[in-house]
């Protein structure tokens, strides 16, 4: 398959929010317009990112917003379902663990380690926090398709290193450090104070 | 001032926290190659990202430690304090609340909203929640500088119309929408579902 663009993919998860909205409002066709406007882009740009996938629609007609919802749950991968393990078990560790939103898309967490022992053994939604000396044979016993990295930026590339060697293809940073993972495994970061600081940056140099 | 791509502006967000742990660990300059690693760039970017902002450093003697991050966080803007608003009161909106690491590098919420009844008057870290339909009253007795939107997508636009009415110039959306603000309003997205929904992508079509 051709490279697709990271923005592209962005657009194609907020098209299926949309979709999915219309779905259970009952409505069975959307425009191009309407799936702009969500996604923050023009009805060209709509037309050209689902086109890069196949023939969707007829012209005049908008979207079928079942078939076309269906279809990009297929593309995104989301007809299966994801096993994840987190590292840090801190605020946000805790909270990505007891967050409804991962499950109901096909997210599951499915281990949660860290290294301080005023945090092992304590469970969120009923996951025990493991040690993470323990997370090369926790994994081993239940392999996990992404690893989630909530630690501190100092220990986030020994942990990434860590999660690739036990065979994780996938990984989404929180900590503040951009991380060196081999071509073969996928990483996305995503850091609050950063986003915070990008902000503050703007209302600084105004 | 000259526009700065946010990439540049992440990157000095990366080499500020390198240089604080250095200071943490008492050591007085550090060179362009180990701010490099940690920024996951080249030393020559490490000097051209900083010379843009004036001259740091000698050549061969690395850059003094202190002064480098105190310069840093002048150009983030991080060397006063920002008052924000969440609206939504979820497991993440309250998480954030509750996230020290915001606070400590200068960032307070100062308030959070709802409209669910069932949320209302709950409190996070002794900050109530409050209905949502008060937002436009609280924060003219409260202004505040960044809004955080942590509302499901399809309500998230009309609460940045309404923050942005009520003089909020940054907002961080963690809203599977995109956005449309005034151009003076900054804005910045953080959605963890469709960060993971990337990473299942690269997964189904590897």
């Amino acid at each position: 398959m051709r490279k697709v663009a990271d923005s592209t993919v962005r657009r194609l998860s907020l098209y299926l929010r949309y979709l999915e909205e219309f779905e259970h409002r009952g409505h069975a066709t959307v425009s191009s317009d309407a799936l702009a406007t969500r996604g923050g882009t023009t009805s060209a740009q709509v037309r050209k990112d689902l086109s890069f996938f196949g023939s969707f629609g007829k012209r005049g007609l908008g979207y079928p917003v079942g078939d076309l919802a269906r279809r990009l749950r297929e593309i995104l991968g989301l007809t299966r379902r994801y096993q994840l393990a987190v590292v840090g078990a801190g605020k946000i560790g805790g909270a990505l663990v007891q967050y409804r939103g991962f499950r109901l898309r096909g997210f599951d967490i499915v281990a949660i380690f860290d290294s301080d022992p005023a945090k092992i053994g304590r469970t969120f939604d009923g996951l025990e926090v493991r040690d993470v000396a323990e997370l090369e044979s926790v994994l081993a016993e239940q392999p996990v398709d992404m690893g989630v990295i909530v630690v501190p930026g100092e220990q986030a590339q020994v942990i990434a290193d860590r999660l690739v060697a036990a065979g994780v293809k996938a990984i989404l940073n929180f900590a503040p450090a951009q991380l060196a993972v081999p071509d073969e495994v996928s990483l996305k970061n995503v850091n609050l104070a950063l986003e915070l600081e990008a902000l503050s940056f703007t209302l600084a140099n105004r």
